[in-house]
């Protein structure tokens, strides 16, 4: 692909079926720069050093990483425990996403049956093409499910723009294409209905100013980029009418984890009235879990992430006094009862039990 | 003053009553530089440009420099309209900060009954130096009245650490010494009390970052630097007792508009049953003004403090693509309702229109 056709986050080199292409984001919105994954640990690193993130790129990159170990492994007697060592890796490269242990066990499954390393490897390669197909299909049905609620608001609205806010990134970087929260937007963007979105900065790592918003301008949706603190005021004012974000991991009862901050524009959203809409694949629910904010452990990153900001040529200028203790968590959860609704691949869902498990009908029979 | 010495925001020249000197606070905390208003212009650049920031400074600075426009005066017939200018002018320096009003229309008022020219300046320095004064004081009493809700909660936990969240920065910066939000802080460390303080970053200006934790460093007190999106997570994991910000414009009926993003907080603190005490002096008060969040108009800065941040060499990097929108609202405004208490230098009072006229009894004569 040409710099100008790369409209996904990860695929299959054309000439080298033993390599991965992912956009490095870390160097986004400033360089649209092409990292080779050949080996699994260069997949662990590409998520561990945040070259791709999002909770569904990471579980299809962590698939991939394990194909890629199905390559490196010798074969002989070695193979399997090689492989085993690689899931557990990979399981362990970044703490809050479930879709990655999610991803690895689908993985392993398909591999399970299979008798010699070459069919595990035809078999895991498989596997990584299917998850990463789904994924495109998964975000292609949340923003034709998503679409309504956007044009339920312009109809009441009577074509006056509407105004959306969200908070990180989860658009197609962070998943193969269309993304979650704005596969709606997207969606109804296409439709000619006329919008415009807020974009948290989203401190520290800015995923909003330098993802999100360059994502929306390659598609030319009008935005405006602002810091995390501005939210509420919008919201008082009358200048925001639908909140819609991602999410990187859900619990069973509808609590979502997704990035820091998530829940101070939850908050804001319900004191105003104003819809709090989470956009996720089935693979981000976590069933094990019930109470989010007490059993969620929430991943606390390096501190240079928060006395550093990077610059468009890539120098990092340090924005604390030295010495200063900082302190960097890197995610949120937002309680079920300040979610108005879910928009899942399998359709919309109020943020409870009962309702999730209507659309996860295999689930409510475990 | 020596560099070391400075411990004042705002001060005369030494050898030169036509000086005022004041600490250049966009520089902080990477430089230490002060900066010399001689003129009225000089302090209306430096109240416009946030060389000198916080609501109490603010009025401070602007009562000395109309104390200096008096310098400048021509001494003839027009010597009062060249005043009445000064002070139209700088009262209009910064939209959002009641104080500079309060503080020139007691500068006019000084001025008022004094014949000559030179009995004008003179009674102009007077006031400026006794407003100095005065704002010493009241925050001296601010943290002696705000102590007792310290030492209350380090009993509550035996003696465990006690964990203060603040946002932006109302410390002796923001006045002249001790400052609002920090002077219980100060107090309650000069007792001894295990604390620790959260710092919000406060994106965009970073005013947390740069000038909060620079003040707490310099007098030792234990602190940290969080994202602004950091202090929900914080609160609803038990990791924040008390929440106490500045203020820079109060109403009547005890809404609070302090910089953006203090709502978020407050929303954050109700939602876990978590104190946000608001400290401010007198001046502080709008009392034409009920309705906050409908009557309070919101300054909006120039986008490229959200698009460029400045670093340790002073250096500024860009953070967005290049052309995003961006919007800079200064400040939000934090219904009364959301605020458990008022921390004022005549006492503590809740945020209701009874009980902030019990504090001021003149008020409520109007």
């Amino acid at each position: 692909m040409t710099q100008e056709n790369i409209v996904r986050a990860i695929w299959i080199a054309e000439d080298d079926p033993r390599c991965v292409m992912v956009i490095d984001q870390r160097r986004l919105p400033f360089e649209l720069s092409v990292r080779e994954l050949r080996t699994g640990d260069d997949a662990i690193d590409a998520i561990r050093d945040m070259t791709v993130r999002g909770a569904p790129l990471i579980g299809i990159t962590a698939g991939y990483g394990l194909y890629l170990a199905t390559l490196d492994a010798p074969r002989d007697e070695r193979f399997d425990h090689h492989i085993a060592d690689a899931a557990l890796r990979l399981k362990r490269a970044r703490p809050t996403a479930v879709n990655l242990a999610w991803s690895i066990d689908r993985m392993l499954a398909a591999m399970a049956p299979c008798g010699s390393a070459g069919e595990k490897i035809a078999a895991a390669l498989a596997m990584a093409g299917r998850m990463e197909r789904e994924d495109v299909e998964g975000c292609r049905r949340i923003g034709e499910y998503g679409l309504p609620l956007i044009e339920e608001i312009a109809r009441r609205k009577e074509g006056a723009r509407v105004n959306l806010l969200t908070h990180c990134n989860a658009g197609w970087l962070a998943c193969v294409e269309h993304g979650t929260a704005t596969a709606p937007i997207y969606a109804a963007f296409d439709r000619g209905i006329d919008l415009h979105v807020w974009v948290d900065e989203t401190r520290p790592r800015n995923q909003g100013a330098r993802l999100t918003a360059w994502e929306l301008a390659r598609r030319g949706v009008p935005h405006t980029v602002i810091p995390d603190n501005t939210g509420g005021h919008l919201m008082q004012h009358g200048l925001v009418d639908m909140v819609i974000v991602g999410c990187d991991r859900a619990t069973a009862t509808g609590d979502i984890c997704n990035k820091i901050g998530t829940y101070l524009k939850a908050l804001a959203a319900r004191d105003n009235n104003i819809p709090f809409h989470v956009a996720l694949p089935a693979s981000t629910f976590d069933w094990s879990i019930r109470d989010g904010v007490a059993e969620i452990e929430i991943e606390e990153r390096g501190g240079d992430e928060v006395r550093f900001m990077e610059g468009a040529s890539g120098e990092a200028v340090m924005v604390v006094p030295e010495g200063t203790p900082v302190a960097n968590y890197g995610f949120d959860v937002t309680p079920a009862r300040l979610v108005t609704g879910l928009i899942t691949d399998r359709g919309l869902c109020r943020a409870d039990e009962a309702d999730i498990r209507r659309l996860f009908p295999e689930i409510a029979r475990r």
